[in-house]
């Protein structure tokens, strides 16, 4: 079914997925807290990502870089030059646009343009702001959050918040050198926090102030980065598929010359058809050698790969797998949230990928009232632990409002227990009911084969 | 043996755990960049904590808020006014000094005293700076890290970088009760970033700028929480000790009236044996309502826990479990450095707990000129693999070498592949050569085998 933002945005908040930041004190734009299930799905995607671009290769190192950088790093990454948003003002009230948003509000293509020219394409469309007022003259705002460190003005030093994870890992390059003495090709990957000072965050955790990034940088020696370009893709659409973001509607958008970095020479935004249209999910930029060589000079370090073979020395270029955090959960709930009937009744279902799920399995005894079937309950909840620790326990109202909550956060299986498992029908002693989320189906199985119906869902 | 800071220090940048943020421009003060064997402990020691305080339990909530919450947060939970470092200053040279420091410096304990008191201290004892200088005046400096969010400075936001996770999960209470319904006691968990703008950040990673922190806030009846206090105590004894801090190096210092915040009615330091001295490493404390109380106050959003059968409304009191990951990396660290003879030759050797370290195993083919043995120790790999993903390989320099840098990183375990696996003493097909880092000892064992005990010692 097609969901809409606001469907997303309540489920999230009614069952502890995602809530607006500090909302008790009114919330603070751009920023989210995350429940315990938020957190949960986070996790699986985080974990999910760590094995496949990091852990199960040998040519990968994971890194956790600092969120506080210095200036100097910004200047030589362009950011502080560079990371800006062109601003637009409403002459009467001050209220403060994104030009581009404006124009695409308008029906423009803002892509490619400068500042002049968009300000010139406001001009000949003779666009008025909400309010009804003329626009003012554009500026540029730069997004990255200064921080001063130290105790006195004197002696404190200007710091950015980073506002990306790769600057992290560039300026981590001679460490990993020096410490693994890795062959090229390799890379290092890292999954952290970002901050942007965006003029509008909006559409939910669409667009943040903060974020969370998971970033690869592939270090390939100049003549081989076609390669890894290919393989990267191909990493990027498999990771997709296993957490649950359907290829349909997954939309690799070669980017043109006058779009890409200056630096670039092939980007590939991954956009996803999100509830409120098709929009950048996640990116694949092939950078050349502008930030090994541009931090080599900004920091008087040369950060170069000695080919022991050919006995010389390179700087290698840069492929970036980059995916956000916050994108890639919104992709995966607007992917699974679904409505159907069942029984009877509407119901809302998650249909999560199993891997991802927060709960993988709630069980419950029938009745609740009952202490044979309760402590038989929490001893197939003991067992299926085993198997995962994620196994819920509910025993609160009847059972066809437990299977209702569990679909909404996507739990994949419900084990009920009954007076059946302790033995009353004979045949039926140490048999529970497996009811299936997504199609609302029961099966009686033997708690071994429940296990394994669990076990086989997760691998 | 009794480690230096410096000797940590050195094997940590050496092997890849842990370098001074943004290294090539020459640093920033109180910020540290991790590499691959440092996310691996980290992430470790996290995990085990997250397994211990929140996951296994069913009366704990995991929560991850933003990192940036607003001002009116900050003053309700009284640090705007309070979360404040003494400060005095060279009055020749304007070099700053905390306060405090100079006094224990001078072996007076500042413990309680307010800064009248301490400048009083101090200037009884005649003390001068470092430059032989007088000091001025001292006053107190603020910890928070202030940031403007938004793009002008008339709409603009006044916010903080969090000085401690644990207000993320007071704001969050009332979303916790709405979701999940819990009952009392119950709690919240969160492992995440936290900021100081330390006068004075050292000793390596002991004092920060950045940090990272896990904790947890507990709701109690008012009545109950001894028992809760005692329970979290036994937890943090269980943890360091899974985790490989001795107990004899583990202090559990009361700290007495004075000295505790003016809200708590118990706190309990944990101090631990640093190579520095025996210093703060984690800490619990009872916070009594003061928390729930702050924030209802100022938000204006009561937090409170209804009591079903009493029919009464309860603000609930806290237990506040709380550590930091890096010091308490740094004691694991300082715990497992040891330096040894073994073969006649002095090596450094990480006695880590298998669960905590980096690597699991590490798998090697005798010769790596061999293909038969490179393919049968690249099966012997993926098969050690299905147990855990930290299966290291290396095949550079002599077996002895590999070892050695196998110790250094703390591996528990080194398997060799030599002709005897592949067959050439037929007893002895499918046999490899285990390794065990603490005794340098070696054994004759089924792959089998060796995978069961990997096993085990995870388990």
């Amino acid at each position: 079914m097609s969901v809409t933002l606001e469907q997303i945005v309540s489920l999230a908040k009614r069952r502890g997925f995602v809530f607006p930041g500090s909302e008790i004190y009114g919330g603070l734009a751009g920023t989210f807290d995350y429940g315990p299930h938020g957190v949960a799905l986070k996790n699986n995607l985080k974990a999910l990502w760590w094995k496949r671009f990091v852990e199960e290769r040998d040519d990968m190192y994971g890194v956790d870089a600092s969120l506080i950088m210095p200036a100097r790093v910004w200047e030589a990454s362009g950011h502080t030059e560079t990371f800006n948003d062109p601003l637009v003002s409403d002459a009467k009230t001050g209220e403060r646009y994104r030009l581009d948003h404006v124009l695409e509000g308008a029906g423009i293509d803002p892509a490619g343009m400068s500042l002049e020219e968009m300000w010139s394409a406001l001009q000949e469309k003779g666009l008025k702001t909400l309010a009804g007022n003329a626009y003012e003259q554009p500026t540029t705002f730069n997004l990255l959050f200064p921080v001063t460190m130290g105790a006195s003005k004197d002696s404190a030093t200007l710091a950015y918040l980073r506002g990306e994870t790769a600057q992290g890992m560039f300026v981590n390059f001679k460490n990993i050198i020096d410490a693994y003495h890795p062959k090229l090709p390799f890379g290092m990957g890292q999954i952290g926090k970002a901050f942007r000072n965006e003029i509008a965050p909006r559409e939910f955790v669409f667009r943040l102030r903060e974020l969370e990034q998971m970033e690869v940088e592939y270090f390939v020696s100049p003549e081989s980065w076609k390669a890894s370009f290919e393989e990267w893709l191909g990493i990027m659409r498999s990771y997709a598929e296993e957490i649950g973001i359907p290829l349909e509607h997954l939309h690799e958008k070669e980017i043109g010359d006058e779009d890409r970095a200056h630096y670039s020479e092939r980007t590939i935004d991954f956009e996803y058809d999100f509830p409120t249209g098709t929009k950048e999910l996640w990116g694949l930029a092939y950078r050349t050698d502008y930030d090994l060589s541009r931090h080599g000079e900004y920091s008087g370090t040369p950060l170069v790969y000695i080919d022991e073979e050919k006995k010389e020395k390179v700087v290698p270029h840069v492929i970036e797998p980059s995916l956000g955090i916050e994108r890639t959960m919104l992709a995966v709930l607007a992917a699974a949230y679904d409505e159907d009937e069942l029984g009877g009744e509407t119901r809302i279902v998650l249909r999560l990928q199993p891997k991802v799920a927060p709960v993988k399995a709630m069980v419950s005894p029938l009745l609740k009232n009952k202490p044979e079937l309760v402590e038989k309950a929490k001893e197939v909840r003991m067992l299926l632990k085993k198997v995962h620790p994620a196994i819920a326990w509910d025993d609160n109202g009847n059972i066809g409002k437990r299977y209702r909550r569990q679909d909404e956060i996507g739990t994949p299986f419900c084990i009920t227990i009954d007076f059946d498992t302790l033995g009353e029908t004979p045949d039926l002693k140490d048999t529970v009911t497996l009811r299936h989320r997504d199609t609302g189906e029961q099966e009686r199985l033997s708690i071994e084969d429940v296990a394994e119906k669990i076990r086989l869902a997760l691998a």
